[in-house]
């Protein structure tokens, strides 16, 4: 019995799935650590249909993955864990594709450790850890940039001088497995729109959205780091760059300061005064919760006019992601007014989130998304091979 | 005889005008001193047919000030100034219109020096050197920003916690003095139009673009700075807040450094290797000043895009400013595919650059703007009443 860990550091969590390898990679277990780091983190697994969480103490990346390993003992007794998928921020300009994670890759993924600081490291530490527990399986990193690497020059750099683009500063882009999944899942819904101009919202605590022509992305809200594009939870999406050298320079804040307040105290949290939820903003029903939701929303408006200039029209509109496929006012705000663009909503369907929700010649769709399937099965085509 | 004068102070320059006043105000002569600083400052005018320049040697902005006023002393023989119009970048919250400058006025917007501080205190500096030389004329604050100033609130804020937007961290947006004038011209060209919805470019080496509805300003493609937005002839435009974050943590340079590299080196200029100049990039016929154009009209079509999102479809565009108003081919690669918005340039009316360029539903116009005319009509304004 062949089995696929797939492994997801954060900053301070680790997300684990285990699958059953095939073709269709069926989940048997999931679930994370958390707070790591802080005296109280906590592991939880989902498996057999019970839910657990322990109290872990406090320990670190390497303590996370041990007691993720511990936990999952009788979760993998009698099988082989024959490959690791590992979700990893960072691919550089080098990879479009997944790609097996020997020393050179590594060495070569930890040049980026500086391009995205908070995810990197613990991504690559996570795939240390993996390669010593595991040292007979295949390890494979699954990059969030890997998925618009075929961007257009013009959507791939900034107006910096050539040297810059030359070191790396790229719009890169984020939440590639998502939008790696939805291409697939469109393409299996619907082939001929699928080949079509697409828009994809992928909305949660993180944010963005893609652009798709024939299932290839050439364009995305977010560039070079998680900050830039669509506002989210606590980050700032799009800035004028002006407002942080006010904040360096007239202020006297120091770029620590700056960086904690745009990923940790702004967006809905900081609009709102009371949550990075959308869920509590929309049940709070105050009127700064409504214009955190307001600025979510025309945010999303703009992006996907931008995106229908860059894409000369649209077939299909995407939602997904936690906000995306459970927030029927989200999506009716963002789509209200659209019908220029040839979007109408059917309030009956948005409301139900059904599979389609529009009734105009743009077809607008809700898709769940699911970012560990699309690494499992890149794991299993490796392993099959 | 009655005339207007009017001023515009840049970080090292001063631009002026001479009107002789009335409803519809002359211009009698113009000029400007510039590379003030330097030991190469020179005074320009052009008046009675005739440009002369002078050098003035090492002064600042008070003696380029004194310069002008030694000028224009033949020029205004035997006339009275009336009133002085001012440019003044900022006019903060406050003004949606132009101002007196009494002394609160002036302390009120000494308060916004730290939003602009490359001009803004030269802007100052010059309206109290025109108190001293004209103490009996009208002096008037017309204000870059002053246009926006009804924006919805979605469109006037950044995601950044609220205290931010109390103390002023807003999207004012600029160019609001050609933007006026421009308003004013569609209104006068086409009244059924100026009611409808209107996206402007105004293309110079500053560069952004403002949402028209019946008249009015919506939304701006700059925000707190003049670095936010398009790209520009050396400035970078729409940038994540993660390079920044990146250039000061990573690369460890100082925000004086990224000011300088933000405003002084990127755009066109650190695209293309060559020039910050629209004219000589046409004109290069290189790899790299070709993408440097693509770059910016990349950015102005996302734009354009994004403006009809807001304004929920398009009527009316409008190429002003100097590449706006001169630059047939970055008009045709703005608007080329997209019909899907309703824009078909007629490629010979384009290379005329005529009043009317397109043969689509959506009417696309070039109008020179003029931004001085704008400001001695509201002089003029105050001193007939």
């Amino acid at each position: 019995m062949s089995r696929i860990l797939t492994l997801n550091s954060g900053s301070s969590s680790i997300k684990f799935s285990v699958y059953a390898a095939g073709d269709a990679p069926a989940r048997m277990a999931e679930g994370q650590v958390d707070r790591l780091g802080s005296d109280a983190a906590a592991l939880t697994l989902k498996w057999q249909g019970t839910r657990t969480t322990a109290q872990i103490g406090q320990v670190d990346h390497r303590g996370g993955l041990q007691a993720i390993l511990d936990a999952l003992r009788p979760v993998l007794a009698g099988a082989e864990v024959a490959g690791v998928g590992h979700r990893i921020v960072h691919g550089g300009p080098r990879f479009d594709a997944p790609a097996l994670l020997d020393d050179d890759t590594l060495t070569y993924l930890e040049g980026f450790e500086a391009f995205a600081p908070l995810h990197q490291p613990h991504n690559l530490a996570a795939v240390r850890g993996a390669r010593l527990a595991f040292p007979a399986a295949v390890q494979l990193g699954c990059f969030d940039t890997a998925f618009h690497r075929g961007h257009p020059w013009v959507n791939d750099t900034f107006a910096l001088p050539r040297s810059f683009y030359d070191e790396g500063v790229r719009r890169y882009g984020f939440h590639g497995l998502s939008y790696a999944y939805i291409a697939g899942e469109l393409a299996r819904l619907d082939p001929g729109a699928a080949q079509g101009r697409t828009v994809v919202a992928h909305l949660g605590n993180g944010a963005s959205m893609c652009a798709l022509h024939d299932g290839k992305s050439v364009d995305s809200t977010m560039g070079f780091s998680a900050l830039e594009g669509l506002a989210m939870g606590t980050r700032c999406g799009q800035l004028d760059p002006g407002v942080m050298l006010y904040l360096l320079q007239q202020r006297g804040m120091t770029p620590e300061a700056v960086s904690d307040l745009l990923y940790k105290q702004s967006g809905l949290k900081g609009l709102s005064g009371l949550s990075n939820d959308m869920r509590e903003l929309e049940a709070a029903d105050t009127e700064a919760a409504r214009e955190a939701i307001a600025y979510f929303v025309s945010r999303i408006r703009r992006e996907l006019g931008a995106m229908a200039a860059v894409l000369g029209g649209l077939d299909t509109v995407v939602f997904t992601g936690g906000i995306g496929e459970n927030s029927a006012q989200v999506r009716a705000q963002a789509c209200a007014g659209m019908d220029w663009l040839g979007i109408t909503l059917d309030a009956t369907a948005n409301a139900q989130a059904a599979h389609v929700i529009s009734t105009g010649p743009v077809t607008v769709r809700v898709i769940p998304t699911d970012e560990e399937l699309v690494i499992a099965r890149a794991v299993n085509a490796r392993i099959d091979g």
